[in-house]
C-alpha cells in the first residue's frame, strides 16, 4: 500500500494555536465519505461516544489531539491556564468510553508531558501548546510504525492463499495507518499472498460490513461478507484457516476484551481446530489488571439493536442486553501479534518478556 | 394460553369452491399486523418464497391450502380437471423453497389424497375439492395437536426459573398453534414455571427480534433480545441453562437443518455444558436421507445482508455468502422433542423407535 493510499482516519491540520482535528465520520460509511471538523473537546467527546471515530488506537490518537484543543480552550495567556484547561479536557475525554485502554494511555501521556515540562521563564504558553501538539503527533506517528510492524510479524503466520476470518474492524479506520488485524492481511497481500478475508458483519453497528468490507474492497483484496451467525458454517466448510481480530484491552495474563462476539468466534475456531490470533500494539495492554474479569465492559443503548438502521426491527419496549465487548480468555488465543513480535504462548511471563524487549 | 389468544398464522375462510387462504404477513411484523389474502397458487408461492409465511410446519399448512386453490383454478367441471390442476399446483409449490421438508410432506399428502380417491360415479368434482380441503384442514389440525404435545413433553425438561436461549422463530407464527421450540416455553410458563427467554435476533432477517420477541412479549413471558454475537457471552454469564430451537429437516441419524446460526449456537452450548434441544414434529424428519450432508441448503439474495434494514449497510458489489440454513450434527443435540416424546439419545435406532410408536 503506497503512503498516499492511506486512510487518514484522524488528522490534525494547522498549528497548535489555530489548527483543528479532522475525523472521518465512520457512522456514515460506506455510502458517504465525510470528515467531521473538531475545534473543541465536546465535539471530540461526542465523536468518540457515538463511534464517529472508533477502534482502540484511533480513539487514543483522537483523544490526544482533543487534549490539545482542550488545552487552548481558555486562551493561551499563561502556562497555568493551559495546564488547567488540559486537565479539564483529559478528565472529560476519559469519560467518553470505558473499555479501550488506549484512550487512557494516550491521555496519560498528554498529562505527563504537561507535568514534566518545567514552568517559569524556561517555557511560555505557546511553547507548551506546541509541545502538547508534538506529543499528540508522536502518538500518531508511533501508531503508524506500529501498524507496519504488526503487519510484518503477522504476515509470517499466514499460509499461502489462506482464508482469514475477522470480526469488527481493526483496519486503517481503527488506527493511524493500515490497522492491527487487517495489517496482517494487508502485509500478506503486499507480499503476493492471495489471501481471502471473511468479514463478520458485526452486529449491532455493522463495523465489519460497513468498514472492513469497504477497506478491503477499496484495496482490491478478496473479501466475503457474512452475518456473524454464519462464521461457524464457513469454518465447517473449510473456508477459513486463521482468525485474527483486534483488541480494546488486554490484561496481564492475555485475556482480551474486543468487540462483542469475539469470544464466540474464538470458541468456534477452537471447535474447528483453527488458530485464533489477536493483533494489538503494546499500548493496548493493561498490565495493572491480572485478568479479564477486571476489564470494564460498556453497555450501550438498546436502540442500537432495536432501531439500528433507520427502521424499527423489534417490538416496542422489549428488554435488550447490549454489551459492546466481551472477554476472550487467554487459553483460546494462539498468539498475540504486537509491534514487538508475536506473544506465544499467551501467558503472563511471555507477555512481559515480549513487551519488555527493545 | 387460551384458544382465542392463538396467533392464526395461516387460515382458510369459506368453502372449498369459493373460500381463500389468509396469512399473517410476517415480513411486516412487529410494527404492522397485516393479513395477505391468497386466491391463487402464484400468490401462495410468492408468500412462501419471500417469507411472508415461514417456519417449516406453517409452510406445510400454507402449501396444503395453496394446493386447494390450485386444484380449482381450471374450474370444477370434472374430476380430471381438478386432478390436473392439483398436480400443476403441487409441482409449482414444491419449487418455492428447498430446505423445509414439511413443504414436500404436505404436498405429498395432497397428491396422495387425490390419487386414492376413486373416480367415476362415486365422486364428482365438487366432492373431490371438498375432500382436498378436508385433508388440508387435517394437516392444520394435526399441527395444532402436535404443538400441544411437544409443549407437554418439552416442559418436563425445563428446570424452575431457567433461562432458555432460542434462535430464529419456532413459535406460533411458525405453526398452527403455539410453536415447537416456543411450545416448550409456553407450556412451562402455563405450568407456572418463571422461565426467561434469551432471543437471538437472527440475522439476516431478524425473525428472533421481529417475531419471537413479539410473540413472547405479547404473552407476558420475560424475554431479552440479544444479537446473535452475544449468545456466547450470555452463556458465559450463567444466564442460560437450556437451548431449544426448531428444525426445517432432520435426517435419519438426527442431523438437523435449521436457521443459519443454529450450528454455532450448538457448539457454544457444548462449550458451556448447556443442553441443546431441537423441538420438531415427526413431519420434519426425512428418513430417506441417512445424514445431514444430503439436506439441500438454500442460498438467498445477498441484499438480505447488505440492504436488510431499509438502508445500504455494506459497500456496493461486495461478495456475500448467505446460506439460509446450516446443519447441526446429531452429536451436539441432547434430545429431539417430538409430539411422540423425547428422542434421547439422538441416533438412528432411537429416532425410529420414537417415530414408530403409536
Amino acid at each position: 500500500m503506497a503512503a498516499e493510499d492511506r486512510i487518514t482516519t484522524v488528522r490534525w491540520t494547522g498549528d497548535a494555536a489555530t489548527g483543528c482535528l479532522r475525523l472521518i465520520d465512520q457512522t456514515r460509511l460506506p455510502t458517504e465519505f465525510v470528515e467531521v471538523e473538531c475545534r473543541d473537546v465536546p465535539t471530540v467527546w461526542e465523536a468518540i461516544r457515538s463511534l464517529r471515530v472508533r477502534g482502540a488506537p484511533a480513539i487514543g490518537i483522537a483523544a490526544a489531539y482533543g487534549a490539545v484543543l482542550g488545552a487552548r480552550s481558555g486562551g493561551v495567556a499563561g502556562v497555568d491556564d493551559i495546564r488547567r484547561s488540559l486537565r479539564d479536557a483529559t478528565q472529560s475525554l476519559r469519560t467518553s468510553r470505558p473499555t479501550a485502554i488506549n484512550l487512557f494511555w494516550a491521555l496519560d501521556r498528554m498529562d505527563a508531558l504537561a507535568a514534566s515540562t518545567a514552568t517559569g521563564p524556561e517555557i511560555d504558553a505557546t511553547a507548551l501548546l506546541d509541545r502538547l501538539l508534538a506529543e499528540a503527533r508522536r502518538i500518531d506517528d508511533e501508531d503508524r510504525a506500529m501498524c507496519r510492524a504488526i503487519g510484518r510479524h503477522g504476515a509470517e503466520l499466514v499460509g499461502p492463499g489462506q482464508g482469514i476470518l475477522t470480526h469488527c474492524n481493526a483496519g486503517g479506520l481503527a488506527t493511524a495507518d493500515y490497522g492491527t488485524a487487517l495489517a496482517v492481511v494487508f502485509a500478506a497481500h503486499e507480499q503476493g499472498n492471495p489471501v481471502r478475508v471473511f468479514a463478520d458483519e458485526t452486529r449491532p453497528l455493522l463495523q465489519g460490513a460497513r468498514l472492513t468490507a469497504w477497506e478491503l474492497k477499496r484495496r482490491g483484496i478478496p473479501v466475503t461478507l457474512i452475518c456473524d451467525s454464519m462464521a461457524a458454517q464457513v469454518m465447517r466448510e473449510g473456508k477459513v484457516q486463521m482468525v485474527v481480530v483486534g483488541a480494546d484491552r488486554i490484561a496481564a495474563n492475555g485475556d482480551t476484551a474486543n468487540k462483542i462476539g469475539t469470544y464466540g468466534v474464538a470458541l468456534l475456531a477452537r471447535a474447528h481446530g483453527i488458530p485464533f490470533y489477536v493483533a494489538a500494539p503494546s499500548s493496548t495492554f493493561d498490565l495493572s489488571i491480572p485478568d479479564g474479569s477486571d476489564i470494564p465492559i460498556e453497555l450501550r443503548d438498546p436502540r442500537e439493536v432495536t432501531h439500528g438502521f433507520g427502521r424499527q426491527t423489534a417490538p416496542d419496549g422489549v428488554d435488550v442486553y447490549n454489551p459492546a465487548f466481551d472477554v476472550t480468555p487467554a487459553g483460546l488465543i494462539a498468539g498475540i501479534i504486537t509491534e514487538k513480535g508475536v506473544i506465544r504462548p499467551v501467558d503472563t511471563p511471555t507477555i512481559r518478556a515480549v513487551l519488555d524487549s527493545p
